[in-house]
């Protein structure tokens, strides 16, 4: 099958983030890397180009001068999406410039700055008829698209409590200076991050997590959240009351201060006949939790599994994949999308789930800054 | 060694919790039940004297009874100490009552109904000078212990962050009607639970084993609790954010709604250095995670543990001990402090444990009651 | 009820075997020690008695002075059973003597040095008609139960193959010399100790946990063991391939050099239909594996056990139980034997369980002595 | 960088190794797939070389065809290397062949039919100066690796024992006729198969795996094998005991028909000093137990891990990668070496490994065959 043509901005040398988008196209294999702007600086955008057999004509200066370059090229030549992986700041500008001259995005979370850029990008998504992918890769695994199916099918009844939790440490080495191989400290600088580290970082994956497993949306929220130290602006940490309707509450936790902590980030809803846990460090056992029956587990490559799940794992069962088939899998939804092939909506975030994350962001930092209080998301 | 002769209050026929505290004293081997009240049917109080090898002149029919019996024996003969296993609404007037009549008190949790049945206790303890030991369970595990004496000693460097959580699920069996063997609904009964289900029950256990590790105290909460049921008026779920200090915050998340659940009581502490997370149902493994080494696992009965944690176990390491040993260890230090030996404060909580923890519930439910306000504990 | 009054010979200072035992038989509330030999030395007898409080003048000096002393007390007053501690190379002799006067015993396994002796006291135990309980303690955890109905009901299909594990790794502190506080070292002396290290202390409960839980039995077995060092003239380590029948293969493997493992006991048991896996350091787990569903884990405390598993635990669900409980349950179901109570057979372990255990241990020291060839059972 | 350019030998549709392959030589991102004979129905073979986007000029008819058309090629079309995922009695003579004309080779295990094939293949290699990997994939996860360096760095001691399990349960389905999605089962076939079904595809992967990690030789073995059922000539089930020197010995267990089992292949090996465990359905954690200081936990993209564990995950910590990327890894380092770079020879199994695999095998039939006597390797 002929392969979509992609470009890519940011994710040059040293930006673990773009190499993983590119390693998730070459893995979903829907995808060939034809252009980009890998980095501000343009030696290294070059250099980097080089090294990935990137021609020097399609490794452009700017974003302006990729859409001008590309679009001057034959459309069978021409890049056909591209693929965002820059500093928060700037994903509005560059998707919203990109969808205007006609290219499919997909784009690194969270969406925008602002909720009046998150819906100006929904509705140019919405006029343009083009597809639009957030990559909230945790929705890429197939046990959380297996829970999500279950759910919608009524195995937990009525639920009752939900708990997410998103668990880092690595900003301790920055704060506490203990570790010399520091990246990622634009994260701490509102201009680049937006009004918020971890809840923009981190706390915004539970959020999209919970949502998109149970298909509930989440009415109001209350934050505390914590800087730690004095010399940050942005939260660092924080525990979010959610509400969903009068008998459903939640909590989020997140903090990228729980020193040892990796990337723990679990789910856990509960309800009136049963309850789902899962965890993204092992990312391949999904329990199935019951007062009248034993927990299940349930693994990948399973005739028992729905087929959203079971689409998602290529491997035999105990051939454990992980996070890069994950985000293989956000890629290949929005492939068939693009390629205006049959696709179920749980396939790939959209600009819709951009929308919602914003908002949750924007609520929730406007509580801890108003004394604690509920604000609608 | 001569065994404490103790008497029990409560604890018939069909309560675990009665039968836990004469496994536990039977374990520690420091005591021999002697007399008590251990229901208040009559009928069944002397059924189950009779089943315990307790003489029917030593069963008595009442709390007056059996003060004025016991105090009529000669001192050797005479209970020296009274286990309270009894709804929560009894344990003051007993214990009180007890103490008044200078008898040395082991009591369940929640110590009382109000603060100030707390207070008053705590100033008879002060007055009387006698043993007063809360069963807060959990802080007799060896690896909690081995947590605290670490914290203590500096490992985790600055604390940054506490999470604690008590996950339960067996009231769904009686709001959803689906189990026959339904017991303890006393617990949702104002009359005899207190202000609270949730969080007296459990939540304060939770307050407590925050307290008991950290050596730190909470000064302020906020909460959301939720009754999930309009059959029920007191809550069954909930989540209070917690504050130590302008720099330190945390969450307390307990529930009794969370189906399938079993007794799921964990804590993590997030300090600048390290960081420790432990579970109640895995409760001898530690675990002491950290950003530059290797998570560490630490285990009971091992050469590298605090002589606290060590002298908390018996078993050669790997032969698990469970909830009674971690009860009777409990028990174990109240023996000392009514035998008048050496003991670390660390070996059992007192009545001022039960103060902090009456403040805690009493804090949250009227966080509740407020909207969701800041309440100082 | 009234107690069983038991006498105990062995177990004095600092022996952890006989504290486990007498904790043991105070949980499970049927017994009560009242006399014993605890000491070889006598001034550590004596020493050991009072602090148990038990009077000197049932502290003999020897077994033959036990059994005339307690044969000279009135019936309501004497010792009705026994419990001996000792080292291997006494249990026959002791076993035998009490038997033969009339005296009920629990016994710690290897039952005896050699068949013969394990085959007399078969016969006499039959002769005698008394209860000879033998402490296969991990026969006692409720999964265990659980997996040996489970599989007798035919969950499992026709067995396909058995695995057992015991791996240890405390001799490395006394061949290496690395800790002082070392103990137990008669094990490593074939006068004490009999043919076989590892195989006698440990790989025998493998052997008896394949048999209590399948119901079948290994009919032939090939061995190969390993001294590790040449200072230590039994094994300290080995593999047993073990045959049920022309389809039915297995292996037993135990260690106790494995440095690290502390008591690492697994079975696991697979079927046409389906497969158990269990451990004793997470005792309260079961796993239940197949091919078409998700694995299930069984957990005490829940209406879905068979009886026999949930009347061996006693606290709610969620509330770890650990090894103490699971030898008082053994003790429980001798108690049973002893008052003629009704009882199920595999609520204890007996002396047929002891011979079987006595050929193993001698087939498999044969098989290694021979060549590694196999030797019937 | 310029890719390699990679034929392929079987893999078509419906081959999941194949895939993988294609997969792991993506994510690595050294090689191209430019042709190949991937179904020996030509029909077949050119559907699937179209959904590759492989031109029909380079999708060829057989092996033959294959060298014969490459070789007429200009050098820098021409493919370069040549993976190899057929069925295994057509490994030795497509890589005989394929060596013999200048090809690299990436080969499946077990690399051939006999130990003749097995040696013939490794005097071509040595000849012809070329590249042969045979994928042992697991050595190729960070954690397998990070074992292999500290052992070498002596962190265990002197090694006391070793065992190494290979469990599957997927065999099941086939001779019990319960799953309709069958495939792979020419590998009951001797024909396709050679002499060992479970030995042969899984077993040797565990033997594999040992030399690896401890850098030690297997000198004997002496087997047990099962084939389960009288429909099936080979093994499907068998337990090894192995012996490296008169001190050290071991077990390699492997079965298909523990049903319920994924893929679970685990090592512990056990040090006088320290040990190491590590399971495959687990792959980013890995145990150091110790008698005297709490288990460590490894974990990759950590400051803590040796060159060779960290080169070989990209993610930060707490990422999860999987079997892709293992395999990827293997890539990585067929690419170094075939582009002349500096590698370490731990980077990709070599044509001796899989002379070394070819004896453990048939040296394992051959002992069961011989009534379970020592063979050796």
């Amino acid at each position: 099958m002929k392969k979509i043509k992609m470009g890519m901005i940011g994710g040059g040398i040293g930006a673990f983030i773009g190499d993983a988008h590119r390693r998730a196209s070459r893995i979903c294999n829907d995808f060939e890397l034809v252009c980009g702007v890998f980095d501000s600086d343009y030696d290294k955008n070059r250099e980097f180009a080089k090294k990935e057999g990137i021609s020097d004509k399609r490794c452009y200066e700017s974003v302006d001068a990729l859409i001008r370059g590309e679009l001057s090229l034959s459309p069978d030549q021409r890049m056909e999406a591209v693929s965002i992986v820059t500093p928060n700041a700037l994903h509005f500008p560059f998707a919203k410039n990109l969808l205007s001259n006609g290219f499919h995005v997909v784009c690194e979370k969270p969406m925008t700055m602002t909720v009046t850029e998150a819906e100006d990008l929904e509705r140019t998504v919405a006029e343009k008829k083009l597809t639009f992918a957030l990559t909230h890769t945790y929705t890429g695994y197939p046990m959380v698209r297996q829970m999500r199916e279950l759910i919608s099918g009524g195995v937990l009844g009525t639920i009752q409590r939900i708990d997410a939790q998103y668990y880092q440490g690595w900003i301790n080495s920055i704060i506490h200076g203990t570790d010399s191989r520091i990246t990622g400290v634009w994260r701490l600088d509102p201009k680049h991050a937006g009004v918020s580290s971890c809840m923009g970082d981190i706390g915004v994956h539970a959020f999209n997590l919970i949502e998109y497993t149970t298909g509930l949306q989440i009415k109001e929220v209350l934050s505390d959240l914590n800087s730690v130290t004095d010399d940050v602006a942005l939260d660092l940490d924080g525990t979010v009351l959610v509400r969903f309707n009068n008998k459903l509450k939640g909590v989020i936790r997140a903090s990228q201060v729980c020193g040892g902590e990796e990337n723990n980030l679990t789910i856990a809803v509960y309800g009136s006949k049963a309850s789902f846990k899962w965890s993204q460090e092992d990312p391949n056992f999904l329990y199935l939790l019951s007062d009248s029956e034993p927990t299940r587990i349930y693994k990948p490559a399973h005739g028992y599994n729905e087929p959203l799940a079971e689409s998602s794992h290529t491997m035999p069962s105990g051939h454990p994949e992980g996070i890069y088939e994950a985000l293989a899998n956000i890629y290949k939804g929005a492939a068939k999308s693009i390629r205006g092939e049959k696709f179920d909506s749980a396939e790939f975030p959209t600009v819709h789930d951009g929308v919602r994350g914003m908002k949750f962001i924007h609520a929730v930092v406007e509580s801890n800054k108003k004394g604690n209080t509920w604000i609608k998301v």
